[in-house]
């Protein structure tokens, strides 16, 4: 492995480890490297900020885009201490990173009582076999903005 | 369908169509109801906000949460105006509400280039058969802060 890969990644752990020391939320933690320089770091803040969201990744990916004012990371790679939950893992997709490291799994986590797993497993399943009471209503209603999306020439596409 | 199912989505509806109008992002809303009332919103503010987790579900998940001081919407209902993505479908089992209604379906969204059905898809594979790139490296140290935590006596679960 070479020294950024490892460096950039041994600073994501880092930064796991001294939010839990702290008491300032969950054990992970994330950075966002572009030309080799971290331009963006997070770690996980649900618990001290009220919000369910806030997850190492997410936090450094919204970090990232405010650094580089853009809602895309071109050119960037993204270093998780812990295997990204689907959440997660939909934000770097839409964000559009050029690679993704990762250290800890999902069994890791799943190990000590985070909901990972779980989620991955209800994410794959139809809708109306989710633990989760799931109904679609109004579909036809709804068009109405997918039209005008479509026809809008005022829209920024992304 | 009752008439509060019925308010509730087109009023998400109603978020979607008028984004889309002002130009200000996708054609997307969502409402977080609790006791029969809408206590926050959200519509998709990626390219206004220059953050790509900005979607309509996750914008309101967070003000559902800043407005009820928590990090959990317990008793709470989510009516968002396009069946999630992954990453807001992750959001929402994070929050863990009590239900979800949607109306537009992610083929819908498919349909007018989002790539919901595509993040889907690649959320399920194997690591190693994504499109992205993804390599599992330093395991052994980011278990550190696992350990750290199950041995924490100051956390607060979520």
């Amino acid at each position: 492995m070479n020294k950024g890969l490892s460096e950039f990644m041994m600073e994501a752990i880092r930064l796991s480890v001294s939010n839990v020391e702290e008491g300032a939320g969950g054990p992970f933690g994330c950075v966002v490297v572009k030309e080799g320089k971290i331009i963006a770091r997070g770690v996980n803040q649900v618990t001290t900020s009220n919000d369910p969201t806030a997850h190492a990744e997410i936090v450094a990916i919204r970090n990232a885009c405010a650094a580089l004012n853009t809602f895309q990371l071109d050119g960037c790679d993204i270093y998780a201490s812990c295997e990204p939950c689907p959440m997660c893992l939909g934000a770097i997709y839409w964000a559009r990173p050029d690679k993704l490291f990762y250290a800890n799994s999902k069994e890791d986590a799943a190990a000590i009582q985070f909901d990972d797993q779980f989620i991955y497993e209800e994410i794959a399943k139809p809708v109306e076999e989710r633990k989760l009471f799931t109904q679609q209503i109004l579909r036809d209603a709804a068009l109405e903005a997918f039209k005008k999306w479509t026809e809008s020439t005022i829209k920024k596409e992304y």
